[in-house]
């Protein structure tokens, strides 16, 4: 809720930065705070997967794409974190804009340790994660009182010598279950959560370019998620798991019994 | 996506209700959809935590409160359903205004099988939840990589003759918790969390009113958790848990054995 990086500037105080959710996609998921931060940018860094009409907001800004899609590598993650402490040295309002909601799944976590470990003030404006953006498009709410009243988000990547996470475990116990940057490793995640005792019969929704215009949805049961790499799936994924989802009203992926591939 | 009502109405074409995410409370966390679709509404139903400048925004709309602060009644909620269903029949933008977003605890389900039903048209505009809001305010990802990469989102509320739901093992197997909708009720939260076996000293953060003025923050551990109730808190709360808040950079309440209360 601060803004004054113009009158700190003037005053010789150090700038700020922001680190943006841009939300799910769709330009109009921004927040009205995002967009205005976004008009008085100096400088933003943004994500591969940040809509072109959003980083178009920050008109006066010098614009930097940073970050690979996925499986950044903690090289490039540190980079990220120097450029930031970099920029708000010689820049007035620095936004790091990332797609998404900044606290899930976002590495701020790193960026927020170095612009500490730098003593520049900073700042978090939150955004429109990808599974309720998702849930919206499906019609299917995350919750039904009675049923399912936990949902676990989380994710199976983990970075190169870092220890395993047991995410296969939340994803058992909780009623529903979002997995997000999971659908290039759909045989893996298939495989970790059948040896976890989940039911092979569990329905499950993909959803890819949830809130975009070429977004697609597809129904399956977890024995058949590996059959997403059918689809060829370019854009990002989730994967909502659990057993609401019997009833979603979206096309399926033929039963594997049915329509095994050869 | 689809915004044709004004165009629907004159064809004589049904009209569409828009269950749209109001976010956690700052009026300008609301997304550039959500304000959009208000500015067009002709009648919006509106929760008890909605910010009074969001609901203005809606400026030509009949504007009615619904519900209460939480525990409505499924009366309460069918009541909500079929005024939803009669609105459509009379306007043509009709709005069903939630706190955070919609498809997180918030009776959705009812409401969009109400619609169904009758066959009227609707789109769900996404939100930004409250752990969101939290965080961000915190200044702490919900994830960190290699430590925290699943999150469980859950409340102990169930309503009425309704089933148990295991809310606490999924607390117990994600790396990190938010609690919705449970301040009042630190004490079972905390029996119970302590009975599936999480540990007393598991670091916790309570914050109220994420993203307002009067927001306010607490670090405790588990076995502390029934003290929020020395807060007074009035505000909608979420709770934090896992081990990642032991970093956390707020206010404390002192350790239980080292200030009892009598």
């Amino acid at each position: 809720m601060t803004h004054g990086s113009s009158f700190q500037r003037q005053a010789g105080i150090q700038a700020k930065v922001f680190l943006v959710g841009a939300g799910p996609g769709a330009p109009d998921l921004l927040t009205i705070r995002a967009a205005e931060i976004l008009k008085r940018a100096d400088i933003v860094f943004y994500d591969a997967l940040v809509h072109p009409e959003t980083i178009a907001l920050a008109a006066n800004a010098e614009r930097i794409a940073v970050g690979k899609r996925c499986g950044r590598h903690s090289t490039a993650q540190r980079f990220i974190n120097k450029r930031l402490v970099d920029a708000a040295r010689k820049y007035g309002v620095v936004v790091r804009l990332k797609g998404g909601d900044p606290m899930l799944f976002g590495r701020a976590h790193e960026e927020l340790e170095a612009l500490r470990a730098a003593g520049i003030e900073h700042e978090v404006v939150p955004g429109v994660t990808a599974a309720l953006a998702a849930s919206a498009e499906l019609g299917m709410s995350l919750t039904r009182r009675g049923i399912a009243r936990s949902v676990a988000f989380l994710t199976p990547r983990v970075g190169k010598g870092e220890r395993p996470n047991e995410w296969a475990r939340a994803a058992r116990s909780a009623d529903t279950s979002v997995i997000y940057m999971g659908a290039g490793e759909a045989q893996s995640i298939t495989s970790t959560l059948l040896a976890q005792g989940m039911s092979a019969s569990t329905p499950v929704v993909v959803i890819e370019n949830a809130s975009l215009p070429d977004i697609r949805q597809v129904k399956l049961v977890l024995r058949d998620l590996p059959r997403v790499a059918e689809l060829g799936l370019r854009g990002p994924a989730v994967i909502l798991l659990g057993e609401i989802y019997a009833d979603a009203d979206v096309e399926s992926i033929a039963p594997h019994s049915a329509a095994r591939i050869a």
